[in-house]
């Protein structure tokens, strides 16, 4: 079977099985309780990894929730690139979605039209902390990639969409402001590029749903802004993911 | 068992399986014929990724040199923190080796004594651009450790030894440059810390040779003298290494 005809098979069968992953616990617990999943018994993950999957069925889906878990040394939750790309890899050796789903907070640019509370779909990542002045390793370096389109459940809910520029830092230095510039991004994140990435090594297609708890080109400082929505954002990220998650229901990829 | 005496158990055992990490091809190439390894016929890593294993038997050892391999988007090696810590997690996953060693080259800091050539041991590692201004997160952001202490090891071969500092930036901004010396650090890499997070989940010792490339505290542009000392610090990294492997061979890891 050639690729192609692989690929638009996959898209032709219902979607089954889907791996939600968020950084997060702030950000995950409401949608565990949402979708009442529990806490696997079974551990997928290999001893030694803090990472935590939630699972259960939801109408016709079987959805695992995986957020990287505490970190051992530090008890913080395991955000950034390094943590958000081994839970994807080791979320597809384990579970074999049909389908990932990236969701979590972000920052948002209001000269590209966020507010504190939207909910953006990012229609392209890259990343902005990784410049590495040879050619062609700075290509690489910024990663950038469309993600998986899905006009109709644009459509559906009325989302706004932007590119998603991601780096492991919750500030933004000089050096990034120029990269997520270039990037043309209105959404900034800790995860998001790392997860396409990965999540492209196999083909798996992967939406991204970052919620603005704080504004970037705003005037207030973005730990402070962030801890201060983080709660309410959070709400409004809930909402939506269960949104999108009814409308994937019975539907294949094609159809999204 | 309790875990001291697992630990102590597998310290006093003859070390077996090593895992050696490279990032680049011209930095792992020499070192595959010096120890006259073989690309893997029967990959231990899934369909997908780019990582490439040599293998091959070295007096009592079993070697397994991983490189990442050439990005499929862009064609350049596999470099940085993502893909170390991708291979670095699928590497023990597939081999449960008893020690990993990451070589590589590195940019150096004379202030703190390195030269051009210089082929360094490093004693701690961290990040130096995971910026998260967050009580606790901060320092989970910095990520700092100490690495498996080898003082025979240090004392046989009269190594340079000092503290290793990793971001996913060749050139250095001035925020890396106020992180990297909070950090101490005489080394600066793309790849040690991650390799470091990922080996400490699972308590494998890890060992980190890097030859220093380029003067970051000096005049020339690091792209440029990268480029031009990359073949000729290679072949002092591929000596080093072999010498290290050879010291290695029939030691319990106590004894390094």
């Amino acid at each position: 079977m050639a690729p192609s005809e692989t690929v638009s098979a996959t898209q032709e069968k219902p979607i089954s099985t889907i791996v939600i992953i968020i950084a997060m616990q702030t950000e995950a617990l409401p949608l565990v309780n949402s979708l009442q999943l529990v806490e696997d018994k079974n551990p997928v993950f290999p001893q030694g990894v803090p990472w935590v999957r939630y699972v259960g069925s939801y109408k016709d889906l079987q959805i695992n929730l995986i957020w990287p878990g505490k970190d051992s040394l530090f008890g913080v939750d395991s955000v950034g690139t390094v943590s958000a790309s081994l839970v994807t890899y080791a979320s597809f050796q384990a579970l074999n979605p049909d389908l990932i789903i990236n969701a979590g907070t972000a920052g948002g640019f209001k000269a590209k039209g966020a507010n504190i509370g939207d909910v953006f779909i990012a229609t392209d990542v890259a990343f902005h902390d990784r410049r590495i002045p040879i050619p062609v390793f700075d290509q690489y370096g910024i990663g950038a990639r469309k993600t998986f389109s899905t006009p109709n459940l644009l459509k559906e809910f009325d989302l706004k969409s932007g590119k998603l520029s991601t780096g492991d830092s919750l500030d933004m230095s000089t050096y990034d402001e120029a990269a997520i510039l270039a990037n043309d991004a209105t959404i900034k994140d800790m995860e998001g590029a790392a997860v396409a990435y990965v999540a492209d090594l196999f083909s798996v297609p992967c939406i991204f749903l970052k919620a603005v708890t704080d504004i970037v080109d705003g005037d207030k400082p973005t730990p402070e802004e962030f801890l201060q929505n983080l709660v309410a954002v959070t709400a409004a990220l809930d909402r939506t993911v269960i949104k999108v998650v009814d409308f994937i229901s019975g539907k294949c990829l094609s159809e999204l």
